[in-house]
């Protein structure tokens, strides 16, 4: 089991060694609705997605099982695009698959839980499965700089009521 | 690595000891783009997939990129249910997600790929993910007479020109 523990100091990721898996943990001064909130209205989630001074647009946005979802984003003058599909949407869950396109046959699946806790806090687990270390390894690599900004990109919106 | 050849000699079965992944291979006598309408057509499909003496019955069936499907079943006088959304649909390709409704938080990404060989035959892959060797390893222990049934039955349909 590999640790690691983002530079902003609040987000725990792991990569275990015996599985092709990214487990990412952090808690939120935030409601499991509020969490929800944040991961299916599309006005919302553009807001704090993603790195800081990037740009998101909801391209297909259907968050119920069953549904589907595309983005794109630009940052840094280049240009991308995620997709997927929706398998579970529940007020404590979400399931979807996500394909980055500049690998357009690479598929995870991610799964996302909001378990309230005392004092109004929420802990947000996101799993990662993976079709092979490669690509697990690929995407640990590069994550940390997207995931720090937007987690605390979404720190600030709940500090300031708007989700 | 683990691999098992099914009892009717005709599916390989692998099982790797460092992937939480069941994959399947198994020829047919068809091309491409019959097995394939094997796998989304949903009178076909119902026709063909599971246990000999069982009975499907299509819930919802929307094989395009971003859709998604629910079939129900009996056999033995067992009853069970299957849903998932098609993460990506192509002529030569099928990724869906999978859960039986018995696990209900329970789900594996499946990828379908058919690859024309010589002969008018094609070559059928499936490389199913789990979140974790349990979860593959309960499914390897159940699959394999579902599985050997449907492929015999398809072989059936596509002989009788059916498909």
């Amino acid at each position: 089991m590999t640790t690691t523990t983002t530079t902003d100091g609040t987000t725990t990721i792991e990569a275990p060694a015996d599985l092709p898996v990214i487990r990412m943990t952090r808690e939120f001064a935030a409601t499991p609705a509020q969490l929800f909130r944040a991961h299916t209205d599309p006005e919302l989630f553009v807001r704090w997605m993603g790195p800081q001074d990037s740009t998101l647009e909801i391209d297909q946005w259907d968050p119920r099982t069953g549904g589907s979802w595309r983005y794109t984003g630009e940052h840094g003058g280049h240009q991308y695009a995620f997709h997927g599909c929706f398998h579970t949407v529940r007020e404590d869950r979400i399931v979807w698959t996500f394909t980055f396109e500049g690998i357009p046959d690479g598929v995870c699946l991610e799964t996302f839980t909001f378990e309230g806790l005392d004092g109004g806090r929420t802990l947000l687990r996101s799993d990662s499965v993976y079709e092979s270390f490669e690509d697990r390894d690929g995407m640990l690599s590069s994550m940390e700089p997207g995931v720090n900004d937007g987690y605390a990109q979404l720190d600030r919106l709940l500090a300031a009521g708007e989700v």
